[in-house]
C-alpha cells in the first residue's frame, strides 16, 4: 500500500528533509529488501537527494535553480507560477531509495527533500517499498 | 510483460500527452497495486510529468528549455541534434507513477508527456506495471 | 541483493560507461523479466542515459552542464564543490531500465553513464533487478 504522507512548506521556494517520514514509513511496511519510491502528486514541487550536512548546499541549489529558471521571463502561464513547473521538470516527480535489512540505504551525505517551487502550501508525498 | 508503443511527433521540441496511452497499458496488465514505469528508448527524448490544464504550461517549459539549452552553441557532434541530448539528460528517460486499485495516480493537475527534443520523427515508449 | 559496484573516475567531470557493470550484475540476478535499478550514494555524482557512439556527445553535455552551472558563483558552501551537488541535483541519481530475457532493454543508441560532478574520486554504484 502507497503511503500518503502530508508534507507543509513555509517559503516560496523550499527544501524540506523528509527522511523522517520516508524512514518512518519503510519501518511500517516491514519489508527487508526491496525498493523504496518516494512521489510526488504535484506538478509545481519535486523530491530530490543531497547533502544534509551542510544548509549553505540548500541554498545553493536554490539559489542556482532561480537564476536558470527566473521567477518572471515572459512567460504565457498567467497564474505567476510557471517557473515552478520548469523547475519541477528539471528536479523531478520521484526518486527511489534502495532498502536493505529494512532500512534505506543512503550514502554518507545524502538525505531526501521535498522541494518547493511554489509554496507556501500544503503538500502531499506517496512512498512505498516494493520487495524484491 | 513491458507493453511497447509507438509515438509519432509532428516539431522539432513538442510535448505529447500520454496518458491514453500509459492508462490503456495499466488496464491491461490488470495489477491492483504496484508501481507503473514509462521508460523511452531514446537518447534524445525524454519523459516528465506535468500540468494537463492549461497548454502554455508546456509552451513555457518548451521555450525555457530552449533558452537554458541553446539550439546552436559551438557543439562538437556534428548531426545537429547536441541541444536535443543535453534537454533528454535534463528531463529524464523514464518516470514512475503509483498504482492502486488498478489506476494511475496522478495528482489533479498531472498528466505524463513524451518529451520530444529532436522531431519530427517515430518515437517509441515502453510501459510496465510491477504489483507489490 | 543489491550489488554494489565500485567505479573511479580521473576526471573533475567524466561521464564513466558503465553498461559492462550494469550488464554483468543484471546476469548475475538471472532475472528474465523485470526492472533494473541503478543508484548512486553519492551527492556530488550522477547516473543518465545518452548516446553511446559519438563521444562528441557526452563533451557537448558535460560543457553545457558547465555553462549552465558554473563551477563558481558566490555560493555559500565552501567546500568548492557546490556546482557538483547543483549538477548532481539535475542529472538524477537514479536511472531505471526495462530488462526482459535477462538482458536489459537499452535503445540502438543508449548508454548508461556514472557522471563524476566532482573528482577524481572512488565512488559506488549500487545494481538491483526486481522481478515482474
Amino acid at each position: 500500500m502507497w503511503k500518503k504522507v502530508p508534507v507543509s512548506t513555509r517559503a516560496r521556494v523550499e527544501f524540506v528533509n523528509i527522511d523522517g517520514f520516508v524512514e518512518e514509513a519503510v519501518r511500517a511496511e516491514g519489508v527487508a529488501d526491496g525498493v523504496c519510491y518516494i512521489y510526488v502528486p504535484h506538478t509545481t514541487a519535486g523530491i530530490t537527494i543531497n547533502e544534509n550536512a551542510d544548509p549553505a548546499v540548500r541554498e545553493d541549489i536554490i539559489k542556482e535553480l532561480n537564476k536558470i529558471v527566473p521567477f518572471d521571463d515572459n512567460y504565457r502561464h498567467l497564474e505567476g507560477n510557471a517557473a515552478a513547473h520548469i523547475k519541477a521538470c528539471l528536479v523531478g516527480f520521484s526518486q527511489m531509495v534502495p532498502v536493505e535489512g529494512g532500512k534505506l540505504v543512503l550514502g554518507t551525505w545524502q538525505s531526501i527533500y521535498f522541494c518547493e517551487f511554489d509554496g507556501p502550501r500544503r503538500r502531499h508525498i506517496y512512498v512505498h517499498v516494493i520487495r524484491g
